[in-house]
Protein backbone atom coordinates (compact mmCIF):
# COMPACT_ATOMS: atom_id res chain seq x y z
CA UNK A 1 0.00 0.00 0.00
CA UNK A 2 2.61 2.10 1.19
CA UNK A 3 4.69 1.41 -2.06
CA UNK A 4 1.50 1.97 -4.30
CA UNK A 5 0.61 5.39 -2.08
CA UNK A 6 4.40 6.50 -3.06
CA UNK A 7 3.98 5.28 -6.65
CA UNK A 8 0.52 7.63 -6.92
CA UNK A 9 2.30 10.24 -5.24
CA UNK A 10 5.00 10.15 -7.70
CA UNK A 11 2.97 9.94 -10.98
CA UNK A 12 1.05 12.70 -10.11
CA UNK A 13 4.42 14.65 -9.34
CA UNK A 14 5.34 13.77 -12.63
CA UNK A 15 2.14 15.14 -14.24
CA UNK A 16 2.76 18.45 -12.16
CA UNK A 17 6.21 18.35 -13.96
CA UNK A 18 4.97 18.18 -17.19
CA UNK A 19 2.22 20.43 -16.29
CA UNK A 20 4.88 22.96 -15.18
CA UNK A 21 6.77 22.46 -18.43
CA UNK A 22 4.35 23.39 -20.43
CA UNK A 23 3.63 26.39 -18.90
CA UNK A 24 6.02 28.77 -18.51
CA UNK A 25 6.61 30.11 -14.80
CA UNK A 26 4.41 33.90 -14.03
CA UNK A 27 7.61 35.45 -13.15
CA UNK A 28 8.62 34.81 -16.96
CA UNK A 29 5.13 35.50 -18.78
CA UNK A 30 4.74 39.19 -17.37
CA UNK A 31 8.02 40.21 -18.69
CA UNK A 32 7.40 38.69 -21.59
CA UNK A 33 3.96 40.54 -22.66
CA UNK A 34 5.43 43.57 -21.14
CA UNK A 35 8.22 43.46 -23.27
CA UNK A 36 6.18 42.47 -26.24
CA UNK A 37 3.66 45.46 -25.49
CA UNK A 38 6.80 47.85 -25.09
CA UNK A 39 8.59 46.49 -28.67
CA UNK A 40 4.93 46.86 -30.17
CA UNK A 41 4.54 50.49 -29.02
CA UNK A 42 8.22 51.52 -29.73
CA UNK A 43 8.65 50.18 -33.24
CA UNK A 44 4.88 51.67 -33.82
CA UNK A 45 6.26 55.08 -32.67
CA UNK A 46 9.50 55.04 -35.23
CA UNK A 47 7.71 53.67 -37.88
CA UNK A 48 4.80 56.69 -37.23
CA UNK A 49 7.82 59.29 -36.62
CA UNK A 50 9.48 58.38 -39.85
CA UNK A 51 6.44 57.96 -42.33
CA UNK A 52 5.54 61.68 -40.93
CA UNK A 53 8.68 63.20 -41.28
CA UNK A 54 8.62 65.90 -43.84
CA UNK A 55 10.08 69.02 -43.80
CA UNK A 56 10.35 72.16 -46.47
CA UNK A 57 12.90 74.48 -46.65
CA UNK A 58 13.95 76.85 -49.36
CA UNK A 59 17.52 76.14 -50.24
CA UNK A 60 20.20 78.51 -52.19
CA UNK A 61 22.08 76.44 -55.14
CA UNK A 62 25.12 78.76 -56.12
CA UNK A 63 25.49 77.82 -60.14
CA UNK A 64 27.97 80.69 -60.40
CA UNK A 65 29.44 83.68 -58.87
CA UNK A 66 26.69 85.91 -60.42
CA UNK A 67 23.86 83.20 -60.41
CA UNK A 68 22.19 81.74 -57.56
CA UNK A 69 19.38 79.77 -57.53
CA UNK A 70 16.39 79.51 -54.62
CA UNK A 71 15.12 76.47 -54.50
CA UNK A 72 11.89 74.74 -52.68
CA UNK A 73 13.53 71.20 -51.41
CA UNK A 74 11.52 69.06 -49.35
CA UNK A 75 13.05 65.87 -47.32
CA UNK A 76 11.13 62.81 -47.39
CA UNK A 77 11.58 59.16 -46.14
CA UNK A 78 10.44 57.97 -49.81
CA UNK A 79 13.73 59.81 -51.14
CA UNK A 80 15.85 57.41 -49.57
CA UNK A 81 16.28 53.77 -49.95
CA UNK A 82 17.94 53.42 -46.56
CA UNK A 83 14.94 55.06 -44.66
CA UNK A 84 11.84 53.44 -46.93
CA UNK A 85 13.40 50.03 -45.16
CA UNK A 86 13.76 51.43 -41.82
CA UNK A 87 9.87 52.36 -42.05
CA UNK A 88 9.18 48.89 -43.69
CA UNK A 89 11.03 46.91 -41.16
CA UNK A 90 9.59 48.43 -38.27
CA UNK A 91 6.30 48.08 -39.61
CA UNK A 92 7.03 44.45 -40.05
CA UNK A 93 8.28 44.50 -36.47
CA UNK A 94 5.30 46.25 -35.10
CA UNK A 95 3.12 44.03 -36.84
CA UNK A 96 4.80 40.54 -35.91
CA UNK A 97 4.55 42.12 -32.04
CA UNK A 98 0.51 42.87 -32.01
CA UNK A 99 0.04 39.68 -33.81
CA UNK A 100 2.20 37.26 -30.80
CA UNK A 101 1.00 39.85 -28.35
CA UNK A 102 -2.26 38.64 -29.13
CA UNK A 103 -1.30 34.79 -29.36
CA UNK A 104 0.68 34.97 -26.12
CA UNK A 105 -2.36 36.43 -24.53
CA UNK A 106 -5.07 34.81 -25.92
CA UNK A 107 -3.35 31.35 -26.23
CA UNK A 108 -1.81 31.62 -22.40
CA UNK A 109 -0.50 28.54 -20.57
CA UNK A 110 -2.01 26.68 -22.83
CA UNK A 111 0.01 27.36 -25.93
CA UNK A 112 2.16 24.20 -27.50
CA UNK A 113 6.04 24.14 -26.71
CA UNK A 114 6.81 24.24 -30.58
CA UNK A 115 5.16 27.61 -30.66
CA UNK A 116 6.77 28.74 -28.18
CA UNK A 117 10.32 27.98 -29.83
CA UNK A 118 8.78 29.20 -33.34
CA UNK A 119 8.28 32.44 -31.39
CA UNK A 120 11.53 33.01 -30.09
CA UNK A 121 12.97 32.29 -33.25
CA UNK A 122 10.76 35.35 -34.79
CA UNK A 123 12.10 37.25 -31.76
CA UNK A 124 15.37 36.71 -32.79
CA UNK A 125 14.92 36.97 -36.64
CA UNK A 126 12.95 40.64 -35.52
CA UNK A 127 15.76 41.49 -33.66
CA UNK A 128 18.45 41.07 -36.12
CA UNK A 129 15.87 43.27 -38.61
CA UNK A 130 16.10 45.90 -36.44
CA UNK A 131 19.33 46.02 -36.14
CA UNK A 132 20.24 45.96 -40.14
CA UNK A 133 17.65 48.63 -40.38
CA UNK A 134 18.98 51.04 -37.47
CA UNK A 135 22.84 50.35 -39.32
CA UNK A 136 21.42 51.41 -42.48
CA UNK A 137 19.94 54.97 -41.18
CA UNK A 138 22.83 55.78 -38.79
CA UNK A 139 25.11 55.21 -41.72
CA UNK A 140 22.95 57.84 -44.24
CA UNK A 141 22.36 59.73 -40.83
CA UNK A 142 26.45 60.56 -39.79
CA UNK A 143 26.50 61.63 -43.69
CA UNK A 144 23.67 63.37 -43.52
CA UNK A 145 24.71 65.18 -40.37
CA UNK A 146 28.83 66.09 -41.39
CA UNK A 147 28.90 64.81 -44.95
CA UNK A 148 32.08 63.24 -46.56
CA UNK A 149 34.53 65.19 -48.56
CA UNK A 150 36.28 62.11 -49.85
CA UNK A 151 32.90 61.21 -51.98
CA UNK A 152 31.49 64.96 -52.57
CA UNK A 153 28.54 63.92 -50.35
CA UNK A 154 27.12 66.93 -48.83
CA UNK A 155 25.76 67.51 -45.45
CA UNK A 156 22.15 68.30 -45.57
CA UNK A 157 21.42 68.37 -41.65
CA UNK A 158 22.04 72.00 -41.48
CA UNK A 159 19.45 72.63 -43.78
CA UNK A 160 17.01 70.34 -42.42
CA UNK A 161 17.33 69.89 -38.88
CA UNK A 162 14.06 69.48 -37.61
CA UNK A 163 13.71 66.45 -40.05
CA UNK A 164 17.17 65.14 -38.92
CA UNK A 165 16.05 65.58 -35.18
CA UNK A 166 13.25 63.53 -36.03
CA UNK A 167 15.21 60.64 -37.17
CA UNK A 168 17.50 60.11 -34.74
CA UNK A 169 14.72 59.78 -32.11
CA UNK A 170 13.16 56.88 -34.22
CA UNK A 171 16.50 55.69 -34.87
CA UNK A 172 16.88 55.52 -31.07
CA UNK A 173 13.26 53.80 -30.60
CA UNK A 174 14.07 51.14 -32.88
CA UNK A 175 17.39 50.82 -31.35
CA UNK A 176 15.52 50.07 -27.99
CA UNK A 177 12.88 47.76 -29.40
CA UNK A 178 15.07 45.66 -30.89
CA UNK A 179 17.47 45.24 -27.55
CA UNK A 180 13.45 44.43 -26.36
CA UNK A 181 13.56 41.74 -29.21
CA UNK A 182 16.84 40.64 -27.73
CA UNK A 183 15.82 40.07 -24.26
CA UNK A 184 12.28 38.61 -25.15
CA UNK A 185 15.05 35.77 -26.95
CA UNK A 186 17.15 35.80 -24.23
CA UNK A 187 14.37 35.23 -20.92
CA UNK A 188 12.79 32.30 -23.08
CA UNK A 189 16.36 30.81 -23.31
CA UNK A 190 16.85 31.55 -20.00
CA UNK A 191 13.58 29.84 -18.51
CA UNK A 192 14.12 26.53 -21.54
CA UNK A 193 17.95 26.37 -19.74
CA UNK A 194 15.95 25.99 -15.86
CA UNK A 195 13.69 23.45 -16.96
CA UNK A 196 15.98 21.36 -18.80
CA UNK A 197 18.72 21.49 -15.67
CA UNK A 198 15.77 20.80 -13.30
CA UNK A 199 15.29 17.48 -14.86
CA UNK B 1 15.30 -6.87 -3.36
CA UNK B 2 13.14 -6.45 -6.47
CA UNK B 3 12.56 -2.58 -4.67
CA UNK B 4 15.53 -2.06 -4.02
CA UNK B 5 17.40 -3.29 -7.62
CA UNK B 6 14.50 -1.21 -9.22
CA UNK B 7 15.67 2.09 -6.95
CA UNK B 8 19.03 1.65 -7.65
CA UNK B 9 18.14 1.11 -11.80
CA UNK B 10 16.19 4.45 -11.45
CA UNK B 11 18.82 5.78 -9.72
CA UNK B 12 21.58 4.82 -12.64
CA UNK B 13 18.38 6.22 -15.03
CA UNK B 14 18.70 9.28 -13.57
CA UNK B 15 22.23 10.01 -12.73
CA UNK B 16 22.12 8.97 -16.89
CA UNK B 17 19.77 11.70 -17.79
CA UNK B 18 22.02 14.47 -15.47
CA UNK B 19 24.99 13.41 -17.50
CA UNK B 20 22.92 13.85 -21.15
CA UNK B 21 21.92 17.37 -19.80
CA UNK B 22 24.85 18.35 -19.16
CA UNK B 23 26.55 17.07 -22.40
CA UNK B 24 24.95 18.25 -25.63
CA UNK B 25 23.89 15.55 -28.10
CA UNK B 26 26.71 14.64 -30.78
CA UNK B 27 23.86 15.70 -32.96
CA UNK B 28 23.97 19.27 -32.84
CA UNK B 29 27.24 19.29 -31.16
CA UNK B 30 28.68 18.45 -34.99
CA UNK B 31 26.76 21.10 -36.38
CA UNK B 32 27.75 23.72 -33.49
CA UNK B 33 31.26 23.15 -34.85
CA UNK B 34 31.23 23.50 -38.22
CA UNK B 35 29.01 27.03 -37.96
CA UNK B 36 31.21 28.00 -35.89
CA UNK B 37 33.83 27.23 -37.85
CA UNK B 38 32.47 28.98 -41.20
CA UNK B 39 31.41 32.11 -39.01
CA UNK B 40 34.84 32.41 -38.29
CA UNK B 41 35.80 32.06 -41.59
CA UNK B 42 33.41 34.30 -43.48
CA UNK B 43 33.67 37.26 -41.25
CA UNK B 44 37.71 36.84 -41.07
CA UNK B 45 37.48 36.81 -45.23
CA UNK B 46 35.08 39.89 -44.38
CA UNK B 47 37.24 42.10 -42.20
CA UNK B 48 40.28 41.35 -44.65
CA UNK B 49 38.70 41.82 -48.19
CA UNK B 50 37.60 45.20 -46.72
CA UNK B 51 40.76 45.95 -45.07
CA UNK B 52 42.64 45.24 -48.21
CA UNK B 53 40.21 46.71 -50.29
CA UNK B 54 41.86 49.97 -52.26
CA UNK B 55 41.64 51.89 -55.66
CA UNK B 56 43.02 54.92 -56.86
CA UNK B 57 41.66 56.30 -60.43
CA UNK B 58 42.00 60.11 -62.13
CA UNK B 59 38.76 61.71 -61.63
CA UNK B 60 37.78 64.79 -63.85
CA UNK B 61 36.25 67.39 -61.79
CA UNK B 62 33.90 70.07 -64.30
CA UNK B 63 34.66 73.74 -62.64
CA UNK B 64 33.31 75.67 -65.31
CA UNK B 65 32.74 75.05 -68.94
CA UNK B 66 36.71 76.46 -69.66
CA UNK B 67 38.17 74.14 -66.05
CA UNK B 68 38.20 70.77 -65.99
CA UNK B 69 40.84 69.56 -63.01
CA UNK B 70 42.39 66.08 -63.40
CA UNK B 71 42.40 64.92 -59.61
CA UNK B 72 44.08 61.73 -58.48
CA UNK B 73 40.96 59.54 -55.87
CA UNK B 74 41.32 56.91 -53.84
CA UNK B 75 38.98 54.90 -52.39
CA UNK B 76 39.79 53.25 -49.41
CA UNK B 77 37.87 51.89 -46.31
CA UNK B 78 38.95 54.64 -43.66
CA UNK B 79 36.97 57.61 -45.69
CA UNK B 80 33.65 56.05 -44.91
CA UNK B 81 32.37 55.56 -41.07
CA UNK B 82 30.16 52.85 -42.08
CA UNK B 83 33.21 50.50 -43.30
CA UNK B 84 35.13 51.41 -40.21
CA UNK B 85 31.56 49.96 -38.39
CA UNK B 86 31.53 46.70 -40.72
CA UNK B 87 35.62 46.19 -40.33
CA UNK B 88 35.25 47.01 -36.67
CA UNK B 89 32.18 44.51 -36.44
CA UNK B 90 33.62 41.75 -38.54
CA UNK B 91 36.80 41.66 -36.67
CA UNK B 92 34.98 41.27 -32.82
CA UNK B 93 32.72 38.66 -34.58
CA UNK B 94 35.67 37.02 -35.96
CA UNK B 95 37.50 36.62 -32.54
CA UNK B 96 35.02 35.54 -30.58
CA UNK B 97 34.04 33.16 -33.04
CA UNK B 98 37.84 31.85 -32.64
CA UNK B 99 37.17 32.34 -29.14
CA UNK B 100 34.19 30.28 -28.80
CA UNK B 101 35.37 27.99 -31.10
CA UNK B 102 38.20 27.06 -29.06
CA UNK B 103 36.39 26.99 -25.81
CA UNK B 104 33.71 24.29 -27.13
CA UNK B 105 36.71 22.17 -28.72
CA UNK B 106 38.74 22.49 -25.52
CA UNK B 107 36.08 22.02 -22.85
CA UNK B 108 33.80 19.85 -25.35
CA UNK B 109 31.14 18.36 -23.23
CA UNK B 110 32.76 18.97 -19.96
CA UNK B 111 31.15 22.78 -20.23
CA UNK B 112 29.12 24.00 -18.17
CA UNK B 113 25.54 24.88 -18.70
CA UNK B 114 26.07 28.02 -17.84
CA UNK B 115 28.95 28.61 -20.08
CA UNK B 116 26.62 27.26 -23.10
CA UNK B 117 23.89 30.04 -22.14
CA UNK B 118 26.18 32.68 -22.40
CA UNK B 119 27.80 31.45 -25.76
CA UNK B 120 24.26 31.25 -26.66
CA UNK B 121 23.86 34.98 -25.63
CA UNK B 122 26.51 36.22 -27.15
CA UNK B 123 25.89 34.04 -30.36
CA UNK B 124 22.88 36.53 -30.83
CA UNK B 125 24.54 39.09 -30.48
CA UNK B 126 26.59 38.45 -33.06
CA UNK B 127 24.41 38.04 -35.35
CA UNK B 128 22.63 41.49 -34.42
CA UNK B 129 26.22 43.19 -34.56
CA UNK B 130 26.88 41.83 -38.17
CA UNK B 131 23.62 42.70 -39.30
CA UNK B 132 23.70 46.26 -38.30
CA UNK B 133 27.27 46.25 -39.93
CA UNK B 134 25.73 45.07 -43.01
CA UNK B 135 22.67 47.33 -43.39
CA UNK B 136 24.80 50.05 -42.59
CA UNK B 137 27.44 49.16 -45.82
CA UNK B 138 24.44 48.19 -47.83
CA UNK B 139 23.05 51.37 -47.36
CA UNK B 140 26.17 53.29 -48.44
CA UNK B 141 26.78 51.10 -50.93
CA UNK B 142 22.98 51.77 -52.69
CA UNK B 143 23.99 55.39 -53.07
CA UNK B 144 27.83 54.47 -53.81
CA UNK B 145 25.92 52.81 -57.00
CA UNK B 146 23.35 54.55 -58.10
CA UNK B 147 23.73 57.91 -56.57
CA UNK B 148 20.64 60.17 -54.56
CA UNK B 149 19.47 63.36 -56.12
CA UNK B 150 17.31 64.21 -53.93
CA UNK B 151 20.49 65.28 -51.55
CA UNK B 152 22.90 65.71 -53.94
CA UNK B 153 24.98 62.80 -53.94
CA UNK B 154 26.13 61.50 -56.47
CA UNK B 155 27.03 57.75 -57.70
CA UNK B 156 31.04 56.94 -57.16
CA UNK B 157 30.99 53.21 -57.90
CA UNK B 158 31.15 54.24 -61.64
CA UNK B 159 34.42 55.72 -61.50
CA UNK B 160 35.35 53.02 -58.43
CA UNK B 161 34.19 49.43 -60.10
CA UNK B 162 36.97 46.95 -58.66
CA UNK B 163 36.41 48.91 -54.92
CA UNK B 164 32.40 48.55 -55.08
CA UNK B 165 32.77 44.88 -55.96
CA UNK B 166 34.81 43.65 -53.62
CA UNK B 167 32.99 45.78 -50.74
CA UNK B 168 29.70 43.84 -52.25
CA UNK B 169 31.26 40.63 -51.87
CA UNK B 170 32.40 41.49 -48.02
CA UNK B 171 28.85 42.53 -47.36
CA UNK B 172 27.65 39.20 -48.93
CA UNK B 173 30.21 37.16 -46.91
CA UNK B 174 29.39 39.18 -43.68
CA UNK B 175 25.69 38.54 -44.06
CA UNK B 176 26.28 34.59 -44.39
CA UNK B 177 28.14 34.88 -41.10
CA UNK B 178 25.05 36.41 -39.61
CA UNK B 179 23.16 34.07 -40.97
CA UNK B 180 25.78 31.46 -39.54
CA UNK B 181 24.92 32.74 -35.80
CA UNK B 182 21.54 33.25 -36.34
CA UNK B 183 21.41 28.96 -37.05
CA UNK B 184 23.92 28.55 -33.94
CA UNK B 185 21.60 30.18 -31.47
CA UNK B 186 18.36 28.36 -33.03
CA UNK B 187 20.39 25.04 -32.73
CA UNK B 188 21.11 25.28 -29.06
CA UNK B 189 17.80 26.62 -28.38
CA UNK B 190 16.25 23.78 -30.29
CA UNK B 191 18.10 21.38 -28.37
CA UNK B 192 17.15 23.02 -24.78
CA UNK B 193 13.80 22.35 -25.75
CA UNK B 194 14.56 18.85 -26.85
CA UNK B 195 16.08 18.34 -23.02
CA UNK B 196 13.12 20.48 -21.28
CA UNK B 197 10.03 18.70 -23.18
CA UNK B 198 11.90 15.68 -22.60
CA UNK B 199 11.25 15.82 -18.93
Amino acid sequence: MESQSKSSKDGASARGDVKMAERPPMAVRCPDLLLRALALALTLAAAVMVGVDKESKTVSVTISQSLTLHVRATAKWQYMSAFVYFLVSNAVACSYAAASLVYVTVAGAARSAKAALAINVLDTVMMGLLLSASGASAAIGVIAQHGNSHVQWNKVCHAFGSYCHQMAAAFTLCLVGSFAFLLLAVLYVMDLHKKAMSR
